[in-house]
């Protein structure tokens, strides 16, 4: 069984590594969302690409599930006595991520291309793929205007009330080499539990048609995101934060949806939609639950 | 009594520190090569600066001259593992002073306003300058062809023949600000013991003209240099590396010259030029014997 899975950052990237235990390296593609990239102290930096990148390598850092494992700090500390911006925490294993695809990128290497290497350097056997090449930039309008996204998320900590997206350069983006052919040959499409908004979205902008099984997993447990600020953004634009409104959000497209025992309440209005449904924890604070999700997610699209 | 020092690298910064325990903030000013300056990694390194900085702060590392002291490596590692370029062998804090100043740089401030700023969070309080603000590049021409410095010096470890030297960009460099203004006020111009082809030729061809009575202390003991292929470039230019030599090279401005106990034999030849002489000892291997020879050197310049 042939799977695509979209993902952005933290909980895409745990559930990627779930599905990465169980599916031979041929059987899974993972699309990340290049909408956070950003370039910061000179650095070209990919946020959601390393999270997934780290995570599969089994590089990342358990405590914080971004940057490394085993991490010091020491550039930073000093680019900070040096009176330079130090929101962005970069670490100096990471640091030589940004440093090398940086060069590449200048070299005229493209971004798929430089990730590539980089998988086969840290021993990531499925494929991992940008959405796009070219540079996508997901900028936040809020009450207090726009904000690129970084700016948003790290310097301003989401505090911002957010009012809409736009994803500057998506509608001109060409999908990265290698993503149309993994969704043409895809058995289904899994979301990834990320942000529909910030995560998601950006990718099916740039890949504009889908047209294969979707399942999506809610990034939304009993109203809450593990992480992240899904659940305030749906709160600002007017709609309450829940597994329905993710459900909701994906309705055009959408052919299954695994939503979390504490969400069993909306499972009538989710199948009204015409949406196969799953309840089970998909809660993955332990790195065994990983697999259990990817199992239930793959016997859940095997079923139908 | 207000000096100038000209200075490159390790030999230079140590008896640049010399002078700085000696002499009051406003009496010393350190005029820095920047011929070997280069960008690599993506990130604008000043080799020479940042030796003279990090020794005047106490920051650099004792062991090898260059680099910070307590430096870790955890990004170079990294860079290697994905397959960058790993011959220049950059330290984490080290890589802290790179970034920052390269953000500067795009952001359009000048590389003498950089340094300004980087001396005062490190706390150096005497005045270090770079020759020029504008980019000048040592190129090396060899058996080989033609090398930028870093590529002879570090990536090829001085291996090429040396056939001569370029200063890219010298001729049209301004002196950066304060340069002029220093040689101006100063009592006495002492040339530290750095190379005199690729450290000290450099900074002489951007700043043109010194009127100033002018003391070098000979980077080469005994026809050796303590550090660098200096030595090494005088025989291959077919010149024997002496004492002597150095002072040759410098004859059409020099008033004073230091040479080392090793090479009294050469000091009566050297006053034939109509230089003063001092016969002491150079070598600096402990950090005591940089105030020591600073202190013989002010002596010297006050005695004529």
């Amino acid at each position: 069984m042939k799977i695509v899975a979209l993902a952005g950052g933290v909980g895409g990237a745990k559930l990627a590594h779930g599905l990465a235990q169980i599916l031979p390296p041929e059987e899974l593609t993972v699309i990340v969302n290049t909408g956070d990239d950003f370039e910061h102290l000179g650095l070209y930096i990919c946020p959601d690409l390393d999270t997934v990148c780290y995570t599969l390598a089994g590089l990342a850092n358990p405590e914080t599930g971004w940057g490394r494992v085993g991490e010091s700090w020491n550039t930073i500390a000093n680019v900070e006595k040096l009176g330079g911006p130090a929101w962005f925490r970069l670490g100096d294993q990471d640091i030589a991520t940004h440093l090398e695809r940086t060069r590449r990128l200048k070299e005229g290497q493209p971004l798929s291309q430089v990730i590539r290497d980089f998988c086969r350097a840290w021993d990531v056997r499925h494929t991992v793929l940008p959405m796009c090449d070219s540079p996508v930039r997901t900028m936040v309008d809020t009450d207090e205007g726009e904000l690129a996204f970084q700016e948003y998320f790290v310097h301003r900590r989401c505090e911002p009330i957010v009012k809409g997206f736009r994803f500057d350069g998506a509608e001109a983006a060409e999908p990265a080499p290698g993503v149309r052919e993994a969704l043409e040959s895809a058995d289904a499409i899994v979301f990834c539990p990320s942000n529909p908004w910030v995560s998601i979205d950006p990718i099916l902008r740039v890949v504009k048609k889908i047209n294969k099984p979707v399942v999506a997993v809610s990034p939304i447990i009993g109203g809450k995101t593990v992480k992240g600020p899904a659940a305030k953004m749906y709160t600002e634009l007017g709609i309450e934060p829940s597994a329905l409104a993710v459900a909701m959000h994906y309705r055009t497209i959408l052919t299954g949806f695994v939503l979390d025992n504490a969400d069993l309440k909306y499972e009538e209005e989710i199948k009204a939609l015409q949406v196969k449904t799953l309840v089970t924890d998909t809660l993955m604070n332990q790195l065994t639950d990983r697999a259990r999700l990817a199992t239930d997610v793959l016997h859940f699209i095997g079923s139908y």
